[in-house]
């Protein structure tokens, strides 16, 4: 198993990308490894780390992509950069399954969409972050933001694309599916959402269970919530920001009486909990479904450790079950 | 100034919308209200408060709209409810500035888009929430869920009904309005979002500061944000799902031992507060902008001081100066 990492673009990078690396070979005996990026640099690392493993290759890229470049510009421009390097390298050796990157999510998805192939009968991969429920699952939105103007027929690949995955990497045996609503009964929505619903309910190769509306994202209830890109991007974010702008809110107001200090010191270790389970670092990264190949795009905040979390999610995804799977039952709606 | 309170519907109708009902009559001296809902059992209330006011008059209504019915067949069917007879009386007496109900929202939408003149230039009203943001201050949502189909047209429209609404109601003097999408460039979002960004810069009476992503609807940095009602409804559900289910997880982990329950002891007043900041009791109802009548929906739970606070807002809502404002805006844009 080969599968490249996207070693610039990340907060954290180059260092932590290559230390994940590192990790991730000690794990997995039978995987080997593709490093972009400035060569020099991550040479340096490697030593840094004392490794020394033939299951490492670098591919040299002097160039980075940030948040800063508009994606259609970065994939014609930068093209000596470590995302497109990587991204071309996918595309042409047959036998590296996957990528992993921390870099700007805009370039990736669409370097991704235009140059690595789609499984046959998806007309446009999908983007598919997992969050953390409060009975400690998981739960997967796809899509959430790589498809802002989708139809009816892509919801239900998306259903299908997002069933396998969770299938495949995270154990889950029948993923519970849910549509995002603005209520639970089978005629709400848009003309999207109303078209939509009897696709889902119909396609046996998926379990369906109905809307959902936002408020129940986190209940546990659902496995996967299957939505438009804008609608999708508007759900993750905000979660994320709800959740970050209250603990914020709650540090601002234990720091601000001695006796909420003195209570708070006796709860450490359920405040340290607590940001443990909301470490979005756990849970892995957020993948393009729906490529031929893996792609696999980790937060750009990734330490070491999430990094190789990543790693192992592209490990888990390019087995090639997966993708199998998707075919198999695409083959059966059309 | 005579204003509607729809006294049935609501978790805890009868009885907390006629107290507030006596609660804002008490506060404002030119104040009629007329009270719908059952004759003998709102009397009964009004007795047990021992409130003889000749300021309130009982429109009696038998009949109750419950979230089980549908929309379209409450307005057919339940003529005899108290929101239904609340509507027609609205209509019907010009006299008559507003009505506040706690009943169910779709019924409410539906009947009073279709029962209610609207203002000249308003193709669709728009349902309008706020949020407490981490400052102290609130945030309007501009649709939430009345209009899942829009246009970049009324976009703009959402944009000056809620700034002349926020200007009004909370004394903000020049509403901040961003446009909710998936990211901050101009360029961002879909065919809709895309249409709607140039409108919304042109328009010289409102106070347009562009794109805002979701993560940011609590920062303080915004005072309105402009949204189409599939993804406004998203916006505000998954904030409010995501701050009670966290809450709920933290009171959990609270009771799971000892030293923790110790420690929130210590922590109590805080979390009082906490509680108090995140009632959305506290910021008045949702109000449905563009009627030529004020039409506040106050929350399902409203105790009697929330049904109160709505009775405020639908009493400042409907001094004329709003609607005059909005006229001028939309003249301006025409």
């Amino acid at each position: 198993m080969k599968i490249i990492v996207d070693c610039f673009g990340g907060d954290k990078s180059p260092s932590a990308n290559v230390e994940g690396a590192v990790l991730a070979l000690r794990e997995h005996g039978d995987l080997e490894l593709i490093l972009t990026g400035d060569e020099n640099i991550i040479k340096s690392e490697l030593d840094r780390l004392g490794c020394k493993s033939d299951r490492i290759e670098i591919l040299h890229a002097p160039d980075v992509i940030t948040g800063e470049d508009k994606p259609t510009d970065a994939i014609r421009l930068k093209r000596d950069s470590s995302m497109i390097k990587a991204i071309s390298m996918l595309r042409k050796e047959p036998d590296i399954a996957g990528l992993v990157s921390t870099g700007a999510t805009g370039s990736l998805i669409a370097a991704a969409t235009l140059r690595i192939g789609r499984i046959r009968g998806i007309r446009r991969p999908a983007f598919c972050p997992v969050l953390p429920t409060m009975d400690g699952g998981i739960v997967g939105i796809c899509d959430s933001g790589a498809n802002v103007d989708i139809t009816p027929e892509m919801l239900l690949h998306q259903a299908i694309l997002g069933s396998a995955y969770l299938k495949n990497v995270y154990g889950i045996k029948s993923p519970r599916v849910a549509m995002l609503n603005i209520g639970t009964e089978s005629e709400k929505g848009d003309d999207l959402r109303k078209a939509a619903y009897p696709m889902l309910k119909d396609c046996e190769s998926i379990n369906f269970v109905g809307n959902m509306e936002s408020r129940d994202l986190l209940s546990g209830r659902y496995d996967l919530v299957v939505c438009d890109g804008f609608s999708g991007n508007v759900l993750v974010k905000t979660t994320e920001g709800t959740a970050l702008e209250l603990l914020k809110k709650l540090k601002k107001d234990i720091y601000s009486k001695t006796i909420y200090k003195l209570g708070a010191l006796l709860m450490k270790n359920m405040f340290m909990q607590e940001k443990e389970f909301m470490n979005y670092h756990n849970y892995g990264g957020s993948v393009l479904l729906g490529c031929e190949k893996t792609i696999v795009k980790g937060h750009g905040s990734s330490d070491a450790k999430a990094v190789k979390i990543c790693i192992d999610q592209a490990y888990r995804m390019s087995s090639g079950e997966m993708n199998r799977e998707i075919e198999e039952a695409l083959a059966y709606i059309q």
